[in-house]
C-alpha cells in the first residue's frame, strides 16, 4: 500500500514498466515516484511536492527544464522535417550547422586540440560503443590488427551497452551480465582522497598510478593497446577530480606508445566544469570526444563523437578502397535533435551559463562545506564548476551511508544522487541555477543530514 | 564541383560531418544530398526536387512526415516535463501509459503471446544490445552460466552497436570492425528464391534449414545456447519472407532445447506487414520483442523491449537478493518520446493505417510487378503489407545492379533503398500512402528501370 494520489497510474507502472537501473522489488513494494512537471531547477511530483533538482536529471538538463526556446526550435524543426537519415551521404541543414558549431566550440576552447569531424548518435552509451568500433577500424586500416585493447579505469562510467558497459569500471554494472568483455582492461581509480596511501603526497599518488599504466602497457605489449578512455572528472564514480599532474603525465605515456585518448565528456561537456569542455579544464588533447546529455540538455536523445584529424586522415585515405564506413544508427544526426541542440547552445551562450558555472562553482562548494561542517561522517567535499560531491567516510566497507542521506534529502525537497562506486552524494544543478537556489538547496541538505544522523551513527558503529 | 544551390552548406557538411553508413570519398567528391522539408509521403531537396519516399526514411516514418498531432504532443510534453529519468523507480505518466498500451496492443494482436513488462531505450541497436544483456542476466539468475550463445541468421540486420552489430548477419557490417564477437553464431539465410537448391521444394528448403539449426544446437551443446534472434521478415537483408512453415518448426526446436526467441520487430512492428506486429503475421511467440522506428514514426529516437512473463518471473523473484537491475540508459523512457509515441499510435489507429497496409500491400505488389514486367534482369518481386522488394538476378556475384536502379529512381523522383545483402531495391512507404501515390511511384520506378537498362545489360554481360 502507498499514499500516492494516483493509485491507478502507480498500479499501471508496476504492471507494465521495466524500470532501468531500478530494483523490481522496490518498485513492486513501494511504487514508483511519479514526476509531473518541471521548470528551471524545480521539479514537481504527483504528491504535490516540489524539489530542487540538484542532479539536473542525470547530470543532463544543463539549461534547466521548460525552456520555451528549445521546445519551439524542436516543434518547428519537427513540423518541417520530422525525420531525415544521413546514410549514403544524405543530409539536412540543422545537423550540418551543429557539426560545424561543435567543431568550432571545441577548437576555440580546448587549446592544442586538432579535431576533424563529428559523428552523431543517440546516447552516451552508443557514443562510447562507437568509440570502441572506430578505434578498431582505425588500427585495422593502419595494418595493426593486434592493437585493439582499451584501457579504462576502475570507478569510471561510460555507459551500458555491452561494449560501453565493459568500459565502465564499476563492478555493480558488470555482475551477472558477464562484463567486461575481452580486451577491455581497468587500471586503478585516480581518487587520491580514498586511495592515496598513508603519507603519500598527491604528486606521488599520481606518479604511482602513471607507473601502473606504463607497467600495464608493457606487460600487455604496447602493440596490443589501442586506446585509453577517461572522463576529465569521473562523474558517476563519485565526482573524482584528477590528481595533480595526472593527465599531462598520462598523455605523455600514451603518445610514446601510439595509444589514442578517448575523452568521455558526456557529463563534463557543455559548461559543467566551468569551461565549455572538461578537456579545456584539464588540458586533454583527445582523439575521440564523446558528448551527449548537455548537448541537448536531454530534451532530445542525441550524442556526438568528435574525431581527431589523425584518425580522420586514416579513414579518408582508405575510403575509396574500403567503400562506405559501415557504422551508424537510424537516428544518427536527427535534424530535430540538431535544431534543439543549436537552440540549447544558443541559450547557454547568450545567458552566460558556462560563466555562471565557473562563478557559482565555488559558491556551491562553500554552501556544501557549510552544510556539512562538523559532521563527523563527512570525509570530503569537492568539485569543479557546478559539479560537486560530498563523500562520507568511516563506515564499514559495502555500507551505503550516502543512500540514507539522499533519501532524507528527497524528503526535504532536494534531489541529490547517491552514487554507486564511492559513498558520495553528487550535486550537478542546471547551469541556470542561482545563488539563492544553491543556498536553499544546501539548507535542505543540511536538514536532511541532521535527520539522517541517527541512522548514520547506527551504521558507523 | 557540384551544382547544388547552397554551396556553403555543402562545403560545411564536407568539412564537419562524419556521415553514418556513407562513403567519405563519395561525400567529398560529390557532396551530400541535402533534404529540406517533408510532408506525408513526399520529401523535398535543396535543389527543389520533390520525391516520393518509398522507403519512409529508413523503414521508419510509419505515419508519414509532418503530422501536426505528433509535433503538438511532443511540444506540449516537452514544455511540461522536458526530461525525466526512470532510474531508482522514478517515473512519468506518458511512459507508464505507453508501456501499458504496448503490452495491450501486443496481447490483443499476437495470439499465444505472454508478455509482462516493457523496457525503453533509444534505438533498435540498443534494444538488441539490451536483449543480449538480458538473456545473459536471465541465464545467470537461473544458474545456467554456460548457456549464453545466441544464434542469428546470415542476412539479418539487428543494429550496429558492438553487440547488436554482431547479431547482424551481413559481412559488410563486420569487415574491419572485428565482428561478430565471440558467442554469436549465424545460421543460413532463409531465402528460398536465392538459396533453394535445384529441385528443392519450399517445404524441403525449410526442413533443411531447420535441420541445420538443430545440428548447430547439437554440435554447440544445447546447454550453451541461450537464444535465437529473428526478424519476422528480414528487412535490410532484402525483404526476405520466411519460407513455408519456418517459424512453427523453428519454435518447436527452440522450445525443446529451452532456447529463448528474440523477435526483432524494429522494421516489421506497427503495421508494416499488414498486422500490428510481424509476430502476429507469422505466429511467433517471443520472449523479447525489440521495437523502434514505427514506435514514434522516427519523430523521436525511442525503442522498446517487451519482455515475456517467463523472463520477468526470473528477474522479479531474484530482485530482493540481486538489488537493482543494473542496466539502462539516461533517456530510457523519455516522457517526450512516450507522448509522441502515444500520439503516433493514436494516428495509426484512428486512421486505420494497419488496415491500409494490409489493403494496399497487394496493390503495391501488383504495381511493382507491372513496372518490372518483361524485364529480364528482375528475378523476383515479393512482399507482405507495405513492405516489398524487387530482386535482380543474372548478374556476376558481387555486382550491384540494384544500386544502379536506385540511383536512376532518385533521379526519377522516387526513393527506394538499394540493400546491402541481396541485390534488392526495397519499398516501405509510409502507411498513409494512397493508391495514387503507389501508382505514381511505380511509374517513376518503371522509368528508372528503363533508363538503367543499358547499364544493367553491360553489367550482366
Amino acid at each position: 500500500m502507498n499514499d500516492l494520489p494516483n493509485l491507478s497510474l502507480t498500479k499501471m507502472d508496476q504492471m507494465s514498466l521495466f524500470h532501468p537501473v531500478s530494483s523490481i522489488h522496490d518498485v513492486q513494494q513501494n511504487g514508483p515516484q511519479i514526476y509531473t512537471s518541471a521548470q528551471g531547477v524545480e521539479v514537481t511530483r504527483d504528491t504535490g511536492q516540489t524539489l530542487l533538482d540538484m542532479g539536473a536529471g542525470l547530470w543532463c538538463v544543463n539549461v534547466g527544464y521548460g525552456r520555451t526556446e528549445l521546445v519551439q526550435a524542436g516543434a518547428e524543426a519537427m513540423q518541417q522535417l520530422s525525420f531525415q537519415h544521413f546514410f549514403g551521404g544524405a543530409s539536412a541543414e540543422p545537423t550540418i550547422r551543429l557539426a560545424d558549431r561543435l567543431l568550432g566550440l571545441f577548437r576555440d576552447t580546448v587549446s592544442g586540440s586538432d579535431m576533424a569531424r563529428v559523428f552523431f548518435g543517440n546516447s552516451g552509451s552508443d557514443a562510447n560503443d562507437t568509440a570502441v568500433k572506430l578505434v578498431t577500424y582505425y588500427n585495422n586500416l593502419r595494418g595493426k590488427p593486434a592493437k585493439k585493447k582499451i584501457i579504462s579505469r576502475k570507478g569510471s562510467y561510460h555507459g551500458l551497452t555491452l561494449a560501453s558497459g565493459s568500459l565502465t569500471g564499476i563492478n555493480g554494472y558488470h555482475t551477472a551480465f558477464d562484463l567486461p568483455m575481452k580486451g577491455i582492461l581497468h587500471t586503478s581509480c585516480p581518487h587520491y582522497f580514498a586511495f592515496g596511501q598513508d603519507g603519500e603526497s598527491e604528486a606521488a599518488f599520481t606518479d604511482r598510478l602513471i607507473t601502473e599504466v606504463e607497467d600495464m602497457i608493457a606487460s600487455e605489449g604496447a602493440d596490443t593497446v589501442a586506446a585509453f578512455i577517461a572522463e576529465p572528472i569521473m562523474g558517476t564514480g563519485g565526482v573524482l577530480l584528477p590528481p595533480e599532474g595526472y593527465f599531462a603525465k598520462l598523455q605523455e605515456v600514451l603518445d610514446r606508445h601510439d595509444i589514442l585518448l578517448i575523452a568521455d565528456e558526456v557529463i563534463t561537456g557543455f559548461g559543467r566544469t566551468g569551461q565549455w569542455f572538461g578537456c579545456g579544464t584539464y588540458g586533454l588533447r583527445p582523439d575521440i570526444v564523446s558528448l551527449a546529455k548537455g548537448l541537448t540538455s536531454a530534451y532530445f536523445p542525441m550524442s556526438a563523437s568528435i574525431i581527431s584529424n589523425r584518425m580522420w586522415e586514416v579513414f579518408a585515405s582508405a575510403s575509396e578502397k574500403m567503400g562506405a564506413v559501415m557504422h551508424g544508427f537510424t537516428y544518427s544526426g536527427h535534424p530535430v535533435g540538431a535544431a534543439i541542440a543549436l537552440a540549447n547552445l544558443e541559450v547557454i551562450e547568450t545567458e552566460g551559463m558556462v560563466e555562471n558555472s565557473a562563478k557559482l562553482g565555488p559558491v556551491l562548494l562553500d554552501a556544501l562545506r557549510d552544510a556539512t561542517k562538523g559532521n563527523a561522517h563527512v570525509g570530503d567535499v569537492r568539485g569543479a564548476g557546478l559539479m560537486a560531491g560530498v563523500e562520507f567516510a568511516g563506515f564499514p566497507a559495502g555500507s551505503a551511508p550516502h543512500k540514507i542521506v539522499a533519501k532524507h534529502a528527497t524528503a526535504a525537497g532536494v534531489l541529490t544522487r547517491a552514487l554507486p562506486f564511492m559513498p558520495v552524494t553528487s550535486f550537478s544543478p542546471p547551469l541556470c541555477v542561482t545563488e539563492a537556489e544553491i543556498s536553499e538547496a544546501a539548507n535542505r541538505y543540511a536538514k536532511a543530514l541532521a535527520a539522517a544522523t541517527p541512522e548514520l551513527e547506527a551504521l558507523a558503529s
